[in-house]
């Protein structure tokens, strides 16, 4: 479907949904559908734009330049001149965006009710919360409107609504996405989410955002042992006993989750989580609230009328709290992360409900600080224990999160689609495979050249034993590999699947002496990947020995 | 030489060197002696002591079992039950203590002076300060007392004596060596260093004490991709001008040890080292000496009386610090962080001096804040930085440290190295080759088997084209090497090296069907190095294509 049609529908079905407190800056239909044409017409002309026409909302503490960011606070609000880098990299792929959701003020609540801009409620039964902060991006989502949301996930932003809307809510490791251009609720433990309908969509997204940025000084990159997948039979750990807080019917629903997730090939493993559950109460009744003080406090104490008065007195409060008293519980802190990440010895990843119940907006209003807190006891400790999440739908409208360690994203979001799987889906226009086996690896210096192409990794490769690899004397560094009758070697490469056009974009700026042609592989197929032409190698060193090019690097 | 004859000898030397003021306790020699007498026993029993009969010195804020800790303060003493971990890993290792050392009070000070048990000064000139706060330690190894001191490092405490004494300095990255009954100076950028004659020996005992202890939430693990050694022409960063602060002599004392470094091998890239000098004053003159209230405030809040009048007003002030300030000002080095690294791009280390002078006691004495604030101008910001540092002498009595970034310890001490080379040393007892390739592979399961016993890795080496590697479904699994006549693989392992009894003692309690026998290496050498009995790889899956085990496990 062209671009325009797709946001001609997303306008259509905001008209149609009734919501507009969803919103709190809506783009005009006009502005966007330019962008949407301007979009069709490049991939038109062939460019490669994996998210041509993917219509997104963003949670209104992300800056998109040309719309207000508010953070929920019509005097905070402000112009940016430029999009987060979250943004700018989701439309560089061609997602349009339609305008700026509604959330708790500051991103300061799990309720969504803490909001000048009108009250959200639950696409279940809008008597119940929406589930916040980014309870805006979370509903436009559920409700068919954007394909994707940017929320943001301090205590629980991106979990808690994904988990009341039945919808995918990704909370990347801690630094993958850049937080630059984003207001910072408390900078130790902020990052940027993704809504999604299907575990896939939010990945996809995910990927494409992630990366360093300058203006982050909190980027952090894949380690060299990040695990690229979860083993086949994953083991979970699970909690020993029904998690504290979380009362019938939630507690019958989450034994029918982890029933499927084992039927589905999962290896339950229990364990007492109370190392998880105890840092919980560190986020907010700690000292760090403090990091909510320096980041908006100056505004609050300058604006008290202006601002939530529970979200007043949670920041100002903390204004006081003594330096002492933060290292004091940066050491409790990581003494709970030692113990927590001692219990998840042998497991691949960790089964919890997101959520230990669904209050009405009613019971909120009633005890606006109280229902807040429980809220957020199976969320809260997420980021300060540096772990990764993802939030999916499990039985009867109980939503479960599975955890991981830091980096542990991929892992995380294989075990999660063994409880979320996506609905089948028109076949699209095949990807194609390419085999890569120097510079352009994962982490290389020409990696971009495949990723800015939309292009996603399907895994690691070996060639035949029919090659042998030297080191070009290029800048940067690549090896040419050549196909040989006798003394061949298998050689170590990746597998990575690109969109017709963005193979032949690739193909067309291939410098000399690389070409690609057909490899054989280790397992007897073969697939497009890459070769060098032989009067390159002429007295370049033969490498082949180190059986691939990241093993010969790791010797230099 | 037997223990018990160098405990001997150290206590000579002690009382022939009259500096008393080096030590706030030190062992009654009969106790000392006792002790090496069981050491000697021991290795003639055949068992593996790299250490055997070292003799240590301890800074007295770090705990040994049996003598007190002051910290440099006698109302804080407390008599600690067990040993620090690194203490005891030392001792583990066959090293004898001989007592604990003078200290700039609460490790807060880098000049030796603040201290009740007696100023120390420098092995140079006693009218020049030892620099501190591990004065103690440098001062008993350079007057050849003790072969080893532990110091610990903050802001330059394992670095700056060193300087002043005319002897190495290892600085640790963080977390590597446990902090676990150590006295926190300020957790956040607390380490534990070594002072030795010798790089090497320096090193040796850094790898003994390396390792995770769970009574040390801060402890780190090598990561999978940290470099093993420096390249052949390492490149180190150097200032592009003149480093502020540094005055004659010592400027030109400099620029001669930058040219040795160049002949030594080096390739020197000059840069602007202003984003690392930026981060130094945070350390004192901002929010962060709350870590330091944090650790001992309520105790100085409480013994005013007792407490230096330098250390008091530094501490105490440190008290009313809000935790607002604290959080901007790690998000100030969050960012000074970012552009220090980024600086260092394409180079393995940098080279500075390790103080801008060498003051004298009377100096300290007229202005007691102001000329130690000054010491640390080169070596403040390396902890909050993320760096690991290596203090040597330098041209002229000059000391200049060795910087890189986290997890470069091998590379910078290689570095290191090439300005500071080891005397030539009698001929030992030679360290035994072998190869490993498989569980007892550095982070592997086993691994603990070699460095328990003292081995030490030389480097990643290949076998020749002629094995074949089996998987086999032992727990932990471990493959299985079998050399065929044709169809072989060459594979990938480490060779490591170990004292003949520790070689002994591994071979003894090999199980089946493991086996030692002589592997042909990929460079035509042969080593000592593990083989398989061959009916154990019948039925077992061959990996011989992955080319080692460590490509087998990232596959699976």
């Amino acid at each position: 479907m062209r671009a325009a049609d797709r946001v001609r529908g997303a306008y259509a079905r905001i008209a149609e949904a009734g919501r507009p407190e969803a919103w709190i800056t809506l783009r005009s239909e006009a502005d966007a559908l330019a962008e949407a044409e301007l979009i069709d017409a490049r991939a038109a002309a062939g460019e490669d734009l994996p998210l041509a026409g993917t219509v997104v909302a963003v949670k209104d503490n992300i800056d998109v330049a040309g719309l207000p960011t508010t953070a929920g606070c019509p005097a905070y609000a402000y112009h940016p001149a430029a999009d987060a880098p979250a943004v700018a990299r989701l439309r560089a792929a061609g997602a349009v965006v339609l305008g700026k959701t509604n959330m708790d003020q500051f991103a300061t609540g799990l309720v969504g009710t803490r909001t000048p801009y009108g009250v959200t409620g639950s696409v279940r039964d809008p008597a119940l919360v929406s589930g916040g902060s980014s309870s805006g991006s979370a509903v436009v989502v559920a409700l068919g409107i954007a394909d994707l949301a940017l929320g943001t996930d301090t205590a629980g932003s991106g979990r808690v609504p994904a988990a009341f809307q039945d919808i995918v809510g990704l909370k990347p490791t801690l630094g993958l996405i850049p937080t630059a251009g984003v207001v910072p609720a408390a900078r130790s433990f902020d990052c940027v989410s993704v809504f999604a309908r299907t575990v896939a969509d939010a990945q996809a997204a995910a990927h494409l955002m992630t990366g360093p940025d300058p203006a982050d000084p909190r980027s952090r990159t894949w380690p060299a042992d990040a695990p690229l997948a979860a083993p086949p039979r994953p083991r979970v750990a699970v909690p020993d006993t029904t998690p504290p807080g979380l009362a019938e019917p939630w507690a019958a629903a989450f034994d029918r989750t982890l029933r499927r997730l084992a039927e589905a090939g999962a290896e339950l493993v229990p364990i007492d989580v109370e190392p998880f559950l105890a840092a919980a109460p560190l986020l907010y009744d700690g000292a760090f609230a403090a990091e909510r003080y320096a980041a908006v406090g100056h505004f609050i104490d300058e604006h008290p009328g202006e601002v939530d008065p529970s979200v007043r007195a949670i920041i100002g409060a903390a204004g006081s709290i003594t330096a002492a008293a933060l290292v004091a519980d940066t050491e409790r802190l990581d003494r709970l992360r030692a113990r927590a990440l001692a219990a998840l010895d042998g497991a691949d990843a960790l089964l919890l409900p997101t959520a230990p119940e669904h209050p009405a907006i009613a019971a909120v209003a009633a005890d606006p600080i109280g229902v807040n807190s429980g809220l957020g006891a199976y969320t809260n400790f997420v980021n300060p224990l540096d772990l990764c999440a993802l939030a999916v739908p499990g039985e009867d409208g109980f939503g479960v999160t599975v955890l991981g360690r830091a980096f542990a994203d991929h892992a995380v979001a294989d075990i999660a689609r063994l409880l979320h799987p996506a609905p089948p889906v028109p076949p699209a226009a095949p990807a194609l495979p390419l085999v890569v086996v120097g510079a352009h690896l994962s982490g290389g210096p020409l990696n971009h050249q495949l990723t800015a192409r939309g292009a996603r990794l399907s895994g690691p490769v070996r060639t035949a034993p029919r090659y042998r690899m030297y080191a070009l004397p290029t800048t940067p560094a690549k090896p040419g590999l050549v196909r040989v009758a006798t003394g061949g070697h298998s050689i170590e490469g990746e597998l990575w699947l690109l969109p017709p056009a963005a193979l032949g974009t690739f193909l067309a700026e291939l410098p000399e002496p690389m070409a690609l042609g057909r490899l054989l592989l280790d397992d007897g197929t073969t697939a497009t990947g890459f070769l060098c032409e032989p009067h390159a190698v002429i007295g370049a060193a033969d490498i082949s020995a180190h059986g691939g090019w990241r093993a010969y690097l790791a010797t230099r």
